[in-house]
């Protein structure tokens, strides 16, 4: 049986020529076309386009990362771009060529075939906006910075795109308590040079910074560098505003930080990726400018060493230790290989990035020194430097947050983000060389030791289907063996929404879909994202 | 009109002359009784008692606090204790005296008519018990340490008391991590004392710890004094174990520091105060213990003084700030008056207890000396002192914990918990000193400056409907004008249950009815408490 999805619908042979043109400018792979007159009524006046999917890992119409069939969503009408030109003047976008790179996300993994880019700029245009598109049977793919990574943040088929890239108004600071109030569509480093000039700072940070935006990380649940030192967003966000799939603003924008007056709304929306609300604005938490901040860059023999290490630190760095990192060996190559990064010490194993950040930068001096001390002469690290200057720390830095653009430099990708208990990270590495052989490029992991979280990648020279088979369901089952999450912070989005049963229980993701059909009875938002094609 | 409430339905006149006698023997205000024969078929063979509410902090049958009419829950029968032995076998408690201590809060303010106590040991019991009371359309009423302030945790007419003070198992504790899975039953003090020998301490710390239950704790996102180093409970908590109203075993008790799998269930049931299920076992991130702990007590002239206290404070201690308490000089008179605690510093009109926790004594001390330096050179305190001895620590704490208990002796409490943008705390007792001139006896103030909370006492001779009309709904519109909330930390119980609408939207309470319909259609788990009568 093939596979077959729908890529568009066109009213007349000229957009289907047109179409098809640009398929083929863009160079996607050869196409196996499908015309099909379907059933008027449903889809009156059109001719569809098929093609296969090219979502997912693989693209092998049989993964569960593949995209279902397209749900019997309405199409986009010349009477419905009217009605969203009056209500967004200037700012619906059909022009393919710049709705094109919406369509696609940065890892160039999925792509959608939207053919309508809407930019509102106020909560009250976005409500107005899902309201007719709820009316209309609709779909809405909810669009921060795209930067996600397991397909998320763009269409999978036609869905009408809802960029939040034009709501980035700062809306209130408040200098006693720390705590920021924004629209979703302020990009985090903004937010970062925002608040650095008031001696603050966010308290999350990304690789991705300079092009996700507050919204976005808040509806993905955003992990990254500062969560062992500042906690998830599910504690430092402090209020939302949300527009539901009916059109219905829902005002939780709270700032303050304890309000125990009924059940807290807003947690729902964080880490649901668009698929029960559109978020439109954040309060968030955050803390004093640190007003010291060290990294040292050290190396290892063994990963239990490295652990041993991370105990040492709780310990002695205590309430400084802002951020633990590690890259393991394989890392370090494709740095040297790929970007020319040269090993800022000696060959090791394992390396580790340890960032302390604090109020004193004697007593933050000392601390480090007393640990590397304590950490050399009981031999868990073999080499190490530190750094106390800026463009030092920076350089240590791009040595663990440059790692992933090594890797797409070095072949085709299968990404996996898992959380595992701290002592497990490791184990999965070594598993899964000696599982795969030398069928792999490069099997290669790095991540936050401090949340237990591993990245492990694994690249071939193309996509490989046979590969792709070897590693799924090998990983999910071992992370599931562990009690490990399957997706610690990147979601789960288009590609790993079938995946949940490896981390969540049969009941749990039942309930996930109640409440999705509470908030979205026509499942405008989001569609294909985050929950199972199985639920009902 | 005159509004009863049903007491209870006696089957016997022997029980009701019992329960007569048990009510006069418990001091109570004078009953209003009213003998009536209920319908057949409703209520068989059945005799109720009703007498005037004594619930809310006024009595007055008009007060939103007042409980509503009872619900058409069924009525326990000798069929239904039955069933209960069968699964709790000599766990099922029907002795009046035994059942009484659970049917009062501990303010002695609300009390409720419950004759079954069932204490199950297992999350499996609790499924069966809850599966069969959903099937009896039985009312239940989850029960912790039952510390709470706002009628939250008692039964307001007969429901069945479900305690998980038998459910004290710790479960795990990983040594690494910190991750600390126990029953719900545990009472916060032996968790603290089980991590003490391993080095960690819980991220939460109250009043109360020695009764009240970490399910409870999280039923109700208790804040607590140290919020403002670790974050409330949304952050800390990393995974529930729920029972369902019917029955059904919700397993989202993770271990893990991020798992990003679809939506975060558990965050749903964190401040539901058991009206969304009944949380059997929680899974929470625990910090290292500090090594050096510093307690100061000063002494401000203005609040606006304390306030910039507070900022000098967090950028001078920094990372070590663990607390920054407040309490005014009227909450000091009642220390002296009725516990004859001394002042240990020289009078003044606000008192700051600010409390240090680090990893190293040497620089907490120097940091704790430059920052009190600072504060005396530019004026901002005028008096002072410091504790690093246990003994001493505890002795300028309980300047702080126990107003709580000398309010007590004061009179008729009247109790609000209050959350605002922090430099509004005080304006608020201000306000409200001149607002009601001399109708009270004292009006005190004190809370958690770090988070905005402020707790406003309000005392009398006794209960006084007219005090209390010149504080309600003043005291909650101005909170309202302030955008802060009604309850901070506290809940919202059966008290406070009908003033959320001072602090969410109509859309959000809206909602929340429809999560609570969603999880418990029948309504049987703690009938009315936190949402409002007039849902739907």
């Amino acid at each position: 049986m093939n596979a077959y999805v729908m890529l568009g619908v066109f009213q007349t042979t000229q957009k289907l020529r047109t179409a098809l043109r640009r398929l083929s400018r863009a160079g996607l792979p050869p196409l196996d076309l499908q015309m099909q007159f379907l059933r008027r009524g449903r889809c009156p006046r059109s001719v569809a386009l098929s093609r296969k999917l090219h979502v997912g890992a693989d693209g092998s119409r049989s993964s569960p990362a593949a995209a279902p069939q397209r749900l019997p969503f309405s199409r986009v009408t010349v009477e419905d771009l009217a009605v969203f030109r009056k209500i967004l003047p200037g700012r619906v976008i059909t022009d393919p060529d710049l709705v094109q790179s919406s369509n696609e996300d940065w890892l160039k993994s999925v792509r959608g075939s939207s053919e309508v880019l809407l930019r509102p700029q106020t909560t009250q245009e976005v409500s107005q906006i899902l309201s007719y598109c709820n009316s209309r049977n609709l779909a809405v793919n909810p669009q921060g910075g795209n930067t996600g990574l397991v397909g998320g943040s763009v269409p999978v088929y036609d869905e009408i795109i809802l960029s939040t890239s034009f709501m980035k108004n700062i809306l209130s600071f408040d200098n006693i308590s720390g705590i920021l109030t924004c629209q979703a569509g302020c990009v985090l480093e903004n937010l970062v040079l925002y608040l650095e000039e008031r001696d603050y700072i966010m308290p999350l940070d990304l690789g991705a910074k300079g092009s996700c935006q507050i919204g976005g990380n808040v509806a993905t649940n955003a992990g990254g560098l500062r969560l062992l030192r500042y906690g998830s967003l599910h504690g430092t966000v402090l209020g939302l505003e949300v527009v539901l799939a009916d059109g219905q603003v829902l005002d939780c924008l709270s700032t303050l930080r304890k309000d125990n007056t009924g059940y807290d709304l807003k947690q729902l929306f964080i880490g649901s990726e668009g698929t029960l609300g559109v978020i439109t604005a954040v309060s968030i938490l955050c803390p004093r400018k640190p007003k010291s901040i060290n990294v040292v860059f050290l190396g290892c023999e063994t990963f239990d060493q490295l652990l041993k290490t991370f105990q040492l630190c709780k310990g002695m760095l205590g309430e400084i230790l802002s951020a633990f990192e590690f890259l393991d060996s394989e890392c370090m190559r494709l740095l040297n290989t790929h970007l020319k990064l040269p090993n800022p010490i000696s060959d090791c194993p394992f390396y580790i990035v340890i960032e302390t950040s604090g109020s004193d930068s004697k007593h933050d001096s000392q601390k480090l020194h007393n640990f590397l001390e304590e950490a050399m002469t009981s031999l868990l690290v073999t080499d190490g430097t530190v750094a106390t200057e800026d463009s030092k720390i920076k350089a240590l830095w791009s040595m663990r947050e440059r790692v992933t653009e090594a890797l797409t430099h070095d072949g085709f990708t299968y990404k996996y983000d898992i959380s595992l208990p701290v002592e497990r990270i490791y184990q999965l590495m070594t598993d899964m060389r000696q599982h795969l052989g030398n069928r792999a490029r490069s099997v290669v992991g790095y991540g936050h030791v401090g949340d237990g979280n591993l990245h492990l990648n694994i690249t071939s020279s193309a996509r490989d289907p046979a590969l792709l088979a070897s590693i799924e369901p090998f990983v999910y089952e071992w992370t599931a063996r562990f009690h490990g999450s399957i997706s610690a912070e990147h979601g789960l989005g288009l590609k790993k929404r079938n995946y949940i049963y490896y981390s969540k229980s049969g009941p749990a993701v039942a309930l996930m879909g109640n409440i999705k059909t509470l908030l979205d009875p026509k499942g405008i938002l989001n569609p294909y994202k985050t929950l199972p094609d199985d639920l009902k």
